[in-house]
């Protein structure tokens, strides 16, 4: 997250007029505001992100980051290389990885989601899964959250993509019993063969989600990493263990309803002592070199499988996009734009 | 909970057979079995209480407990005098508060959750309510699981019951701005003009919850102290605040439903990063001498009110218990059986 106080002295300003919001009608003064940039950083987009989060909002609220403006290049999280800064903390030939546009060349202006890569023996791609954002989701979900100890069962839905195949492994490291769920019997066969969970199931050949949950845990589920909602948060309270713990990190078959599922089994919280906790990653990224330090090790040695599915080119984007809301990617989704 | 090890050596043990449940047919020998008791006490009951938790379950199962058995006394928390005692930590005199059953003598045997009554300067009908577990439910509720800080804007459902006015004078003791609801005109009242809430709403009066939280929210909501559940849960997420906790003491609207209301808006976890935890009093009873510490103070100095509604003699038990789930009673209800 930038540094480098000794070459402040190096910092260039850039002063904008910005409006504040699509503005109706003739301008007023108070419609526009000027900004000046220090930090600006000129990057050349590497790889980018598709990630479950980004989503079109009907209506955008000020002050909000938006992923989809009209005619705007899309808003993701990358991997890039710095062709120019403004900023003390990176320099000509840095690679770094943030929030930066689907495009070829961008100037990041806010930097301070930018973190600079400084181990580059791992696959670059893998600063936009693993070892970025999603991995610090899984990182701080299981880790910090959900506090975890060895035989914990673990229950993790969406358990191939990007947040949970990592999630599971983790717990997997930890020496709990762990069961995915996942949209492809594809999908189920990968978690069971090459992620080393315990078991998995596709939810969409359940009829009673209930029922597929007290097969895979008779004794309960101690940690649940919720990454969908609607039924199967509410199959899942009926299942959870004294003393459970629910991460809530995203639920993913909510966001295109008109109206959310009503989730009916809340009251388990209360004999069962359930904690059920939300979080945002940007909130821990405080975190991030803890994170690598565990992480690294884990994959040079071979302990950690990550599974990518990369698409080539821009002109890919779209596709790639929309394969990772269909559910018929496989992994990881993004997109290599560029070779370093 | 007992103590005295010094006078184990009076300890007499009495020897009884049990059925482990119901027997149909004749009994098998694995139906039965011997249990050595060592530590009962007879007790005189003087105040028995009326408490939420206290309704019939359609097919009680074996080792739970069950507060309402075939043509047997009710089985709930009261305030008694031990007559005799087979346990090293009570003798006969001695005035004691926990789980006993509503007859004029009750021989318990589970002394786990008897507490011996050393102060009795207060009213010995305070150890069914402010001084007892519902009282013990809002210490825990408050100081333990909400993490509150002077400054919170706290919210209060069911707030003028024997939980709920307790955790909201413990909040404006600790510098919070308070809101309650509750069932009618003259609850309300009496939260603002007795008890010292900020404001009390009456909520079968608002049509919209979610425009009647943001009326006394307009900023927000830090703490929310969950009694009721269903709809009044689905409004307060819609107005938590960024890093919210909503403490689940009970969802009483949602007892008798043969399906609980759907909440929808269980989204609203992840971007507020809302901790929801469920509790249960008898997790925390070792800080029963620091509850006494904090409350008997506030008690003694005025700083805290307690309403009660005592009713006479247990002829008025079923009248009492059943104003209580109609919410035509006032405060924390119970019974008077007897005088010291």
């Amino acid at each position: 997250m930038g540094g480098g106080e000794e070459e402040e002295a190096k910092v260039i300003r850039n002063k904008q007029v910005l409006a504040r919001d699509y503005i109706s009608g003739n301008p007023k003064e108070s419609d526009i505001f000027p900004l000046i940039i220090h930090q600006a950083v000129l990057v050349k987009n590497l790889y980018l992100s598709c990630d479950p989060y980004m989503r079109g909002v009907k209506n955008p609220k000020p002050g909000r980051p938006q992923f989809f403006a009209p005619n705007s290049p899309i808003v993701g999280y990358g991997v890039c290389k710095v062709v120019d800064s403004r900023h003390p903390g990176f320099k000509t030939g840095d690679l770094v990885w943030g929030i930066t546009a689907w495009e070829e060349y961008t100037l990041i202006t806010d930097t301070s989601s930018l973190f600079k890569i400084d181990q580059t023996d791992v696959p670059l791609s893998y600063y936009t899964g693993i070892l970025g954002m999603p991995g610090m989701t899984a990182y701080v979900g299981f880790y910090e959250i959900a506090t975890p100890k060895t035989g914990d069962k673990v229950f993790i839905s969406s358990a191939f993509g990007a947040v949970g195949q990592l999630a599971g492994q983790f717990a997997k490291l930890m020496g709990c019993y762990v069961v995915g769920s996942a949209g492809s019997k594809e999908k189920v066969e990968i978690l069971k063969n090459k992620l080393g969970f315990d078991e998995a199931f596709n939810y969409k050949e359940e009829q009673d989600l209930d029922a597929a949950l007290k097969r895979y845990f008779p004794e309960g589920i101690d940690i649940y990493f919720e990454n969908v909602g609607g039924k199967m948060l509410d199959a899942v309270l009926l299942n959870m263990r004294l003393h459970g713990r629910i991460v809530v990190c995203g639920m993913i078959s909510q966001y295109d309803l008109d109206q959310e599922d009503g989730v009916r089994n809340l009251m388990q919280l209360v004999p069962k002592r359930i904690r059920m906790q939300g979080f945002q990653v940007f909130d821990h990224y405080h975190l991030y070199q803890n994170f690598l330090d565990t992480v690294l090790p884990y994959i040079r040695e071979g302990k950690i499988t990550y599974v990518e599915n990369i698409s080539q080119g821009l002109d890919n984007g779209p596709a790639a996009l929309v394969s990772l809301f269909s559910g018929l990617n496989l992994g990881k989704t993004l997109l290599l734009v560029a070779p370093q």
